[in-house]
């Protein structure tokens, strides 16, 4: 491996969205020639068809490093079997460079349960932490980006499991997004205090002890509100939420779609309507945010959408950039030392 | 109480919404009027403000009496303790005259904990039911309603709840809505079935071994596609998918709203769009389908959205006439000792 002590790390599983290893090597690429961070990205995955495709660009920038993988984990290997025993696959490479310290950051548009599993079992997690969580970004109508923690990195969590996804994503809030004094919100089935199961009851005391900007429970119509910045629960609603949230872009477009076939009228009309909607919906496009932070991970794990472009790809890479540029873990670390006092 | 042996009996609380009795009465009136169901309708509230109500609009076709009732739960009101201190309340009494027979369906667009307390409390439960369920609709992609049980009547069901919940939703899928040989989904955060929660580990034994046309698990995704008719989850998680589905229409109304703002061009554009959207997402209305069955009870129980407008009104009463042709208690009745087996 050269030497890259200055630059940002990059481990690039370049193997796993679904039409890797293009879209991956196209992002890396832009993320180089854009020069926005000091990167140095290792493309991980089949030497000989990362080759094509950096032949196919002509890049010959350098800041790169390919290193051969020979195995695919796939979306539909089962996470943990996958990880444990493809180890000569991309994933399990590049999760093994950041655990080596010769990649800060892990970055996969592979399958999220095993991009989880690989940054749980091969990198490990920050001391103090017992779940890590995956904060993913959801729009609001104020043109903010909230995150849902956990949206599903494990599910049937306890309350303080929930305090404690809540506190990675306040860290990574306030100092990667810059967002200052980050609100959290805890999911419910009301605002009342009393509302819910147990425990929401039980997480409600402890986020209202804490050192969190907590503004007590907040309902489902409060996640595209943004009313807080961060959405507590435990990540089985989270996913489902998340889930649900991705499908209001295609459902609107069917919409719209079917709409327009009743009549000529119709049609131009939606021909219209279309542009704008799309851009004033822009920024619920996964590949303008590009990855999801993968928090308490002792190293940076970015984990992003399957059929990301190579501008999510180049995203997901910007992500971890200043996800390592903020100092990420160090203070994650901190956070968990003043949590445990 | 006049005789009315023949006529669907409709006991309408006539203080429940947000812009009660005035909704409440010109909903009434309008479905007297367009006798597409041949309908006997108790308006129970403040008398006065009933009889104003009915003078304003200068309706004198008969089919209906005032019972007064003085006082109002609220939306504030704690659901238990209100259905059992306000005893001379809209809701009370309403949920009385369907309990004493002398009204088929209960209608009310109030505090929805209080009307399912009312309903559980007074009418009572069909034989067999333990949990009643909310099955609210949720528009699809292919233009039909799913349904979302449990949407909130209960939270932390165990799996046998949620079979139950399947059960009544697919005697009402078939009876009421006339949708023949309805599909049914576990949501869960992945199509496997080994993945998600115990809860819905034991949920998919007991509906694989049903007579329900289970489909297996479905994901947040599918909700708005309408991958099943029926949708089965803990109250917790349908309570959350529901709110959040209702937000949907607004926060998209705020995102256009914002980009028109941009310039005159866009402000141009989203002037077209909104009309079209609006129409393209008529469906997505609370008012288009009107009322929410609480399904189990030993009667017919709509519930309204607090905000809902006369034609949702009118559309709730509809909803309860249309349940009490198809006999659904009965119906249900049948369900539930066949189920026992």
């Amino acid at each position: 491996m050269v030497d890259s002590e200055q630059k940002i790390r990059i481990a690039l599983d370049a193997m796993g969205g679904d039409n890797a290893p293009r879209v991956e090597i196209e992002g890396a690429v832009e993320a180089l020639k854009e020069k926005k961070h000091d990167l140095f990205i290792y493309l991980i995955g089949r030497e000989e068809l990362i080759k094509e495709e950096l032949k196919k660009i002509g890049y010959n920038g350098g800041n790169y490093e390919i290193v051969n993988a020979e195995e695919v984990i796939t979306m539909h290997d089962s996470p943990a079997k996958a990880v444990k025993t493809k180890l000569n696959s991309s994933l399990v490479v590049a999760s093994k460079l950041v655990k080596e310290k010769k990649a800060h950051a892990l970055v996969s548009a592979g399958n999220t349960g095993a991009v989880t599993m690989a940054s749980i079992l091969n990198i490990g997690r920050i001391k103090g932490v017992s779940r890590p969580t995956i904060a993913a970004p959801i729009p609001t109508e104020k043109g903010t980006l909230s995150r849902i923690t956990d949206s599903g990195a494990f599910v049937d969590s306890k309350a303080e499991h929930l305090l404690e996804f809540a506190t990675l994503t306040d860290v990574y809030m306030r100092e990667v997004q810059k967002v200052e004094n980050p609100t959290v919100g805890l999911i419910n089935v009301g605002e009342e205090e009393s509302k819910g199961l147990q425990l929401t009851y039980d997480a409600f005391r402890l986020l209202e002890n804490s050192h969190l900007n907590f503004k007590g429970n907040i309902e489902g119509k409060d996640v595209f509100k943004g009313t807080v910045d961060i959405v507590v629960c435990d990540g089985f609603v989270g996913n489902i939420i998340l889930k649900f949230a991705e499908s209001v872009l295609p459902f609107l477009k069917t919409k719209l779609k079917k709409y327009s076939e009743r009549s000529l009228a119709a049609k131009v009309q939606i021909g219209i309507a279309k542009s704008a909607v799309k851009k004033a919906l822009s920024d619920t496009d996964p590949n303008y945010y590009g990855g999801i932070p993968l928090l308490g991970i002792n190293g940076i794990s970015i984990i992003g959408h399957g059929s990301s472009s190579p501008v999510g790809i180049k995203n997901m890479i910007y992500e971890a950039a200043s996800a390592q540029e903020a100092g990420l873990v160090a203070k994650i670390f901190e956070a968990m030392e003043k949590l445990k006092k």
